[in-house]
């Protein structure tokens, strides 16, 4: 055992609980755990079925298999465990739309969508990074949920960036830093001073190091990445969940968990409309954050030049539109 | 149905195929799928167990369960499976050295690694950035694998961003670039012209731009950032399987798979002493590489002043360091 354990994580601790009295807790704790977004259809009796997960998981190779999960309470839990056959798309970065459709069960999230109908009927997404065609194979028992295990039959992968969902929100991958930095140090980069990709590689470690940074600023404020991008979108006007959780990228549950802990610290209430709104309080937290991002701001940038730093802004901006 | 489903998703195919007749290409879908890496360790019979896993999946609430699957082959699976109690370590993006110790059950993963024992005895990690304390509540069949089915019984999450394994190797998140854009709109961002948040989100977008556009480019070769990178490290010299998934945060099979693949390209041979060395094509692949990121470069820059670029550079350096 270890003699600096205790004390390193004790001083990284957000909460701590058990699972059996307060469950929101629990579910905060498991969405430390990232994940794909996976869209799990079926063609069932005449009717479609499409529901976005983030219980996906591979199970096994020979023969192959995978999992996912769906609350026995769902109202189209009888209808999927029954479907003999079903499909796995598994979302790229570019469909959050899609997730958030299939999410929400939204009516017309199948004339919305593209897709193709495969073999059985079971439409693949237009746009998904992979698909699955899968037969049922057991559904276990999971507690509050079903454990469908299922078979695939036939696999695709396409090119593309996956959709990922981290810590109540949605976010796309990038390289290790780690990587970067190495390749930075054995490059096989061509020698030209003006080489997009060492400066490409620069973008991503300074990017990496000034976001971490900038969060311990959130922590001393008390608040997290969901809380300042819920009141950043409150501090423009009015919300309702809905609008939050399109507005904000948060998945539902994370908007959700926000608001009430918003609530709770009586930075936001909810006005005549039913809808959330920004209180006094709120109002000044919104504006503490602004007021360390620009004493942030101006400490990193102390000692350089106003020029250089213009032209660096010139230069980002220049190749985001190429 | 969509009439523009078929069309867009043929552009995009890597390879499709059937589980039953190739479980390697079978695999590499699965990796399609993002997820984290967790850690799960016992104490069972005076033995300590930990094995890094991506199969971890939440299941139920109430009751609080999780899952994950091991390989009925493996020499570890009968400890694990009779273990009482385990616990699940969530990795932190520090901590990529942390899994390849336990992926590969390196002897003195647990020497090398700072951990405290929960009540039963199972190690929490250090640095992870959540804890979950488990008893074994069911291994179910899994082909293959065996699911372990585990009931939490007190959880800690952990300050700290999650470590990612996508499509192969190591990985981080960031933000979704909608989210930075519309950041971008409505911020309550500070007014001054040199604040860094706002270079912040220029460097987040733009690098996510210039990232995706050069894949396009490895693509164009027949190559994706797996065999770019094990190109790019066999090119500073021969390199062991080993010391290929410790030098490119590419998982183990990744690191198997990229080698058969380069192998059977005659980009790469087996030198004397068994490790992997470039051959001539692999030199002129490596080098087909470089010209591409001049030319890329090149294009990318074009029109910018040398000066702004340098300005620029002397900027991302300077907030390295910060």
């Amino acid at each position: 055992m270890s003699l600096t354990a205790l004390t390193s994580n004790d001083a990284r601790l957000i909460e701590q609980g058990y699972p059996d009295t307060d469950s929101r807790a629990f579910r905060r704790c498991l969405g430390q755990y990232p994940t794909g977004v996976a869209v799990i259809t079926a063609r069932h009796n005449g009717k479609l079925l499409g529901m976005a997960v983030n219980s996906f998981a591979a199970v096994s190779l020979d023969p192959p298999l995978v999992l996912w999960s769906i609350r026995r309470e769902s109202a189209r839990a009888a209808d999927f465990c029954e479907a003999e056959h079903l499909a796995v798309n598994v979302l790229s970065a570019n469909q959050v739309q899609v997730s958030q459709w299939f999410g929400s069960a939204h009516p017309d999230r199948f004339q919305m969508a593209a897709w193709e109908p495969d073999a059985h009927g079971a439409p693949l997404l237009d746009g998904a990074i992979a698909h699955l065609e899968c037969r049922r194979h057991a559904v276990l028992d999971g507690g509050d949920h079903f454990i469908l295990l299922m078979r695939v039959e036939r696999h695709a992968s396409y090119q593309g960036e996956p959709l990922l969902f981290a810590q109540g929100q949605y976010a796309v991958t990038q390289s290790h830093p780690y990587v970067l930095a190495s390749r930075e140090a054995t490059a096989t980069a061509p020698a030209s001073d003006v080489a997009v990709v060492p400066l490409l590689r620069l973008l991503s470690i300074a990017n990496q190091r000034m976001s971490a940074q900038f969060q311990q600023h959130r922590e001393a404020l008390g608040l997290n990445t969901s809380s300042t991008r819920v009141l950043n979108k409150l501090g423009v006007g009015a919300c309702s969940v809905e609008e939050l959780e399109r507005l904000t990228y948060l998945g539902h549950e994370a908007v959700e968990d926000t608001l009430a802990d918003l609530q709770a610290h009586s930075y936001i209430a909810k006005d005549a409309a039913g809808r959330f709104e920004l209180t006094r309080s709120g109002r000044d937290t919104n504006a503490a954050i602004a007021a360390r991002s620009a004493a942030f701001a101006a400490g990193k940038l102390q000692g350089l030049s106003e020029s250089d730093v213009a032209a660096a802004k010139r230069v980002l901006l220049a190749l985001q539109d190429r």
